[in-house]
């Protein structure tokens, strides 16, 4: 089936990007209220944000789009319709997954949901400020019997399951468990090896002061990594993100101040590796699944791969440094390439998962894994997880947290509703380096141009292989069609060997 | 009836303020669109702000929202309902006379509409560009048709009657054309008799190229006023304007560069005048006429009031002049009170409305309006407006305009479907010299405590007069209200007269 004007796919095309005008208008929302909103709006926003998704959701499960959705697939299976091409028959599967797992939550449970997690993150900035677990407590019982709730009506083998197919569709935690289990053993090792390797840098990590020079700098790097700033915006927000909007409009931020200049060069690096996967998608299929990223996880390999595998590697500095010392020529005068390298690649575990390093980072993120999974089965009751934490924190890092605001209570994502999100982290670093092992054994001039500031060699590559494919394949079969193998930890193994040890 | 939870009027201004969400976030897409958006992205912004209003008019038109308005009126006469307080029962009319105009006017109708004035507005660019009005004119003829179509569904003693009540609700050809008849004669012999009047100052009308500077001065101008930055922004567009997005949102834009000083300096008063009217609106009843702009003419005057009336008065210099010249020390070294006074005060009439002094320009409002009349009743034929217009120019101003551009093609408003929208300028002036004439006679020391800056002074007695009353009443019966008198121009003409005889 061609997608002719009038035609049943031309139609479903339509009313899918008018529904997804919705869900962008309120990331849209969501960008300004993170930049430019003034404070006393907030009150306004929450409610103008509530009509958005609401509107998204309801023309989502309005009978003209299932009406639509059933003239290319079976609406009781997602079996696309005989006679649709290849393109076709996943564009109908895609939005089938989409509009099967709208209709099946009903309304009220939705609402409740966001209700409650809007009370447990209020909840939660208290018992983090306090340190005090017991706060939480009870708004997290309650969020997680409303997602046994919504777990038990999408169904799955596991009950996990389709928590994480929210955010990795197709993963399941029979494929992830040895995934991810293969990385403990060797992790904890190169660890254990590597503590106290390296040195950071006072110079690169003090707050710089001088932001002009910054963003001048910022624009420029994004740009060489082929960001097109006539289709996008960088600004400031405290904590920095990235949001596509449309192909033709993608944003990130960087964070307002404090940080070392090193951070923000790395901030940079991976929000605009977000950023241009967003750029990449295709417009002519612009509110379908064919024009929306394949996973989280994929989306985190795109950010991971530019901040950790090429930002963090010596040919990219070769080039980058003279320009970094022009922008800032006080603050680093007499920084050579060794400083640099040797304060990137420090290694120190610690319980903090946002300071950790790139060899300890995946560890903290198995450790909230394997404890999630028993808080969905209800394994592992709520009351008990600080000492859950810190036993699996000894296990896995070697060391307890010192209290709970540093252990248990230091992410938002439990108390936001966000159960099953945190194992995108590892495979956003797993599929990352697969893709980057091919690319280089496609590219074997890269390091020489990578030395010569040549980013978009890259980009390029991944336009190709990743980008414009949006969901048209579940990402591990996207990744694994791109390096012709199954997802795997040792690509990611073997990067980190051949940099730490 | 009180609004209590669940009652009937509360359940309509739900429902209202859940249909305005749409039109807000329409509004924040259009500033966005403005003063941030990447200039790639100008296609699918085009689509959301199709989308949110469609959703608005959706809204507004759905089974629902009759049933919750008919709880508390006749929606065939829009009568309250009995036991309704004047407060309610204003409301009710309020909702309904939005209501009515929005179910007259089928989808098809206005979805035209807006098809061919985006047309028009096309034309209208090239024909401006090339100063021949045969591009527009066969737009034009076809959105004239639209227009007498929507006017004949709506009605009005006059057919021009139901298009000005979209901007003005309540006025009337039959109130209108003797207020603004009133005029003619003495805004001629003042713009006569003042012709060649005060002198232009260099220094206040060459760029300053210093926008730090002017951001700064702004921003103390805007707080001095009573601008509550906490609760809006400032920002930079091609085009002023100002948009209020709740009382707790509100925005307005400065243009990006090349004026003078001086018109920096009165666009922000105009745009702030604005926005001021937009915060002081009621929260309590957002979404509902109680918490909306009376009139544009009412909206117009909130701003016109602080640029005419207070900004190019002699005590308002005297305090500011010392604080543009510090913020402008090199460039304004030497500029007195009596040169920026002579720099306001000039009388110059010639054809562009938007390069008007303040006496001419209400004359070059009277010749619109009285060709739109014509127009609208097809007493004057599309294709003879180039003539029409010089003709009434001679008439009003006393010169014939070199050419269309500089004629009857210099706005945009009539290819942009905004037809019985340029009254509103005037009655802006009317409004604005009757309110301040009654403040002032209420306020002895206002041209002392003006010298001394004291800005809010003012603004506080517009929010007791005007802002927080929203729709409550029609705006010329709430100006009546404020000073005790009838819509008249002679508080306009005696402030005239008083500065420029």
């Amino acid at each position: 089936m061609r997608r002719k004007k009038g035609g049943a796919l031309d139609a479903l095309v339509r009313l899918s990007a008018e529904a997804r005008r919705f869900e962008s208008a309120a990331h849209f929302a969501e960008w300004d209220q993170e930049t430019m909103m003034p404070p006393g709006a907030a009150g306004a926003r929450a409610d103008l944000l509530g009509t958005l998704q609401a509107a998204h959701h309801a023309r989502l499960t309005a009978p003209a789009y299932a009406k639509g959705l059933g003239a290319l697939c079976d609406l009781r299976s997602g079996e696309p319709r005989p006679g649709l091409g290849a393109l076709e028959a996943s564009l109908a599967r895609g939005q089938w997954r989409r509009w099967n797992r709208a209709r099946r939550l009903p309304g009220g449970l939705v609402e409740e949901t966001a209700r409650t997690s809007s009370a447990a993150q209020h909840a939660w900035v208290d018992a983090r400020r306090k340190s005090d677990f017991r706060i939480l407590r009870p708004h997290l019982e309650r969020l997680l019997a409303l997602k046994r709730q919504a777990a038990s009506r999408l169904g799955g083998a596991h009950p996990y399951d389709p928590l994480l197919d929210e955010y990795e569709p197709g993963m399941t935690v029979a494929r992830l468990d040895p995934l991810l289990g293969a990385l403990k053993a060797p992790l904890g090792e190169l660890a254990r090896a590597g503590k106290g390797r390296g040195r950071a840098g006072k110079a690169l990590s003090t707050p710089y002061g001088d932001e002009p020079a910054l963003d001048a700098f910022t624009r420029e790097l994004a740009s060489a990594m082929g960001f097109d700033l006539s289709r996008g915006r960088i600004d400031r927000s405290a904590h920095p993100f990235s949001t596509g909007l449309h192909p033709t409009d993608c944003r990130f931020t960087l964070r307002i101040s404090g940080d070392g200049v090193m951070t923000q060069v790395l901030t940079a690096l991976h929000e605009c590796g977000h950023s241009l996967y967003e750029q990449g998608l295709d417009p002519a299929w612009w509110g379908t699944t064919l024009s929306r990223h394949a996973s989280l996880g994929l989306h985190e390999s795109m950010s991971r791969l530019w901040e950790n595998l090429v930002g963090k590697s010596a040919p990219f500095w070769r080039h980058r440094l003279p320009l970094l010392r022009r922008a800032f020529p006080r603050l680093l005068a007499g920084v050579g390439l060794d400083d640099v390298l040797a304060h990137l690649h420090r290694i120190t575990p610690g319980p903090v998962r946002l300071e950790a390093d790139e060899v300890t980072y995946s560890l903290h993120i198995l450790l909230r894994y394997e404890l999630e999974k028993d808080m969905v089965t209800g394994k592992l009751p709520v009351k008990d997880i600080p000492d859950a934490w810190a036993a699996k924190s000894r296990e896995l890092l070697g060391l307890v947290p010192p209290d709970d605001r540093r252990g248990c209570l230091q992410d938002v994502h439990w108390s936001g509703g966000s159960i099953g999100y945190f194992p995108t982290y590892v495979l956003g670093n797993l599929y990352g380096a697969q893709l980057y092992a091919k690319f280089k054994e496609e590219t074997p001039s890269w390091d020489a141009r990578l030395a010569r500031g040549e980013l978009t060699v890259l980009t390029r590559w991944l336009q190709r292989t990743v980008y414009r494919h949006g969901r048209r394949w579940p990402a591990a079969e996207l990744v694994r069609r791109a390096p012709g193998a199954e997802p795997s930890a040792e690509p990611f193994l073997a990067h980190l060997r051949s940099r730490y040890t």
